[in-house]
């Protein structure tokens, strides 16, 4: 719906207003379809300080532009970047913002050739001026119409994950699970998987970012999955651990701490708490009892049109929560060649909600150690 | 497997040899995957003019790395470009080549600034060289185990095509179609789609890129599906335009214009010949018939790591076709409001295969118009 995106223009105009530019190139795929709607792998928006926007994208997706873009000018050129930069040349601007972590030092280059191109043209030399993540910032507080897409996206996903429990047993490999996992999300409504699924058993829990395999699940396994669907281009991310057979010791221990972390990841995690302490507050749990150095990850980050996007949640990290901030929560120990476990929701923080300013959580099923 | 990487990464060293740098950071992910075989979205290469390379991942990847890359030295660290320079500088290595069509201007900027915090260090000044598509390039040319992969993703992709051949017809819907054909796929043994199917049915079919929607096909369509399997990271693209019911006059003039391009295309496809001829091999076949206008991309394109790479087939092209590059031929005819037919192969110009130096197709299905 174009008013959507024109209100997300407008909260953007406010921003640059910051960085004095007369405009801003926008070429991270993902910031243009935030600020347009359109989905496309090569397009560029040029957003002047004020004024409306201008389109570049090629034939094949011209007729999508046409369509849901109607609101803009629209640029039919292969070279996105160098024609929005010559436009504004001609037209009298000459100071742009670009997106420095998304351009890339050729393309850069080409802009600046254009410049000295156009000294010729008696227009002024062009002055091109890093805008860092301005964008992205934007994107970090979601509005109205992405915060339901999120919800619907993480519903499905606690769905399609309950459905195929009776999948984890015996036998069944890592990838016939995460395959079936996968469609009953898409049979439940889901674009797709918003990231290809961990499933990661016995000792392969150890390795955080576990490609499925063809080992069979055995007895005496934990099983952690990791997985989510989108909806709309807006990514759920959710783990849970489950075991086959009663748990040994070992892992009942474990489970219990992350579970444990996990909860004193969400409590903390208010409006206005800094990113660090949210990570603090679980992670310190976990290096109290002995396991720190295998919690080798930040708790959790944002969710979005991206599966990861700011804010983090780590050690390191500067900032606060604020509200209508969906991000993770998700504290793992991972014990090389025996096994691990990762407690994960989505959920985003609210001015207000339950306990005042607490987040709420998206994916609701239970932290419970199923055992299975 | 180890050797094969290893044999790619001693190819690209004797490219490397005519830049006149001390080593290459690579930092592309597929390039990485090319070189190392490991999948990473956070990974680097440093490639010495000569020696062993370094691999450097974060934490996330690590156990993988040190599964499949055990030749490699191996870095953990999160700013793996940051941390292959510095290594590369305390060596002694200063003049690094980088890829500046991947390397975005703060990254590069990150780079830079760690040769002024070296100034301090003794050692000699960063010199940070543009390598262009070196990587790319030796990546055009495919070996046996590339053409092996590509040949069973392009056998899954007709024989899943074929299976769901019963599905196109009125009152199943785009997605519903291809949603079936995907997961065919991944059953017949495909790790997944190479890319989101394009189903485009009725007026649909004059939108080149069109994604799936909740349209059903009727009697009369003409109905594209242009879609993929990928084996290995390895990804097919093969278009069908099938009718619904006897095709008016109008859709089978397209077709067989378009069928006889992408016959003059292939034909064209050989060892040595100029880029920009074997487009006009087809296109001039379709201009001639004075639909010029209405086939409104390239004729084709590289595919392996990535469903589109070098080479392209266009107008505007330069160099030629060399011995085992994988290339689609895919021409069309979009009328915007009426439908459109594209037919499209992936195949491998081979020196001394069939005709001399002709092109193999690996996707083999028959390009007759079907009529369901």
């Amino acid at each position: 719906m174009p008013e959507i995106h024109s209100a997300r223009r407008a909260r953007a105009q406010e921003q640059l207003s910051s960085f004095g530019v007369d405009a801003a190139l926008i070429t991270n795929a993902v910031n243009v379809r935030y600020l347009t709607g359109l989905v496309s792998s090569n397009a560029a928006v040029l957003l002047p300080a004020s004024g409306e926007a201008k389109l570049a994208t090629d034939a094949r997706y011209l007729g999508t532009a046409e369509r849901d873009c109607y609101d803009l000018e629209l640029i039919n050129e292969r070279d996105v970047a160098e024609a929005l930069v010559s436009e504004a040349l001609l037209g009298g601007l000459s100071s742009i913002g670009f997106e420095d972590s998304d351009l890339t030092v050729r393309r850069h280059r080409a802009l600046v050739e254009l410049e000295d191109a156009g000294g010729d043209a008696g227009h002024s030399p062009l002055e091109l001026v890093p805008l860092g993540g301005l964008i992205d910032e934007c994107r970090m507080v979601k509005d109205d119409a992405e915060i339901e897409s999120l919800t619907q996206a993480c519903q499905i996903t606690g769905q399609a994950f309950s459905q195929m429990l009776d999948m984890v047993r015996p036998g069944v490999t890592e990838r016939q699970y995460a395959i079936a996992l996968e469609r009953a999300m898409v049979d439940l409504g889901a674009e797709g998987p918003a990231f290809g699924s961990i499933v990661a058993s016995g000792p392969h829990g150890a390795i955080g970012h576990h490609v499925p395999t063809d080992r069979p699940f055995q007895a005496g396994d934990l099983v952690t999955v990791d997985c989510g669907a989108k909806v709309d281009g807006y990514h759920a991310d959710m783990t849970r651990t489950v075991a086959i057979g009663e748990p040994a010791a070992w892992q009942r221990e474990i489970y219990d701490l992350v579970a444990a972390a996990q909860a004193a990841g969400v409590a903390a995690a208010r409006v206005g708490a800094e990113l660090s302490e949210v990570d603090s507050a679980a992670r310190d749990l976990i290096s109290e009892a002995g396991h720190g150095d295998y919690f080798t990850h930040g708790l959790g980050h944002g969710v979005g049109l991206l599966i990861h996007e700011a804010p983090w949640l780590a050690q390191n990290e500067t900032g606060t929560l604020q509200d209508r901030v969906p991000i993770t929560i998700e504290p793992g120990i991972y014990l090389a060649g025996a096994g691990g476990v990762r407690i994960e929701d989505t959920l985003v923080v609210r001015a207000g909600t339950g306990a005042a300013g607490s987040a709420q959580s998206l994916t609701t099923i239970t932290r419970e150690l199923l055992v299975l």
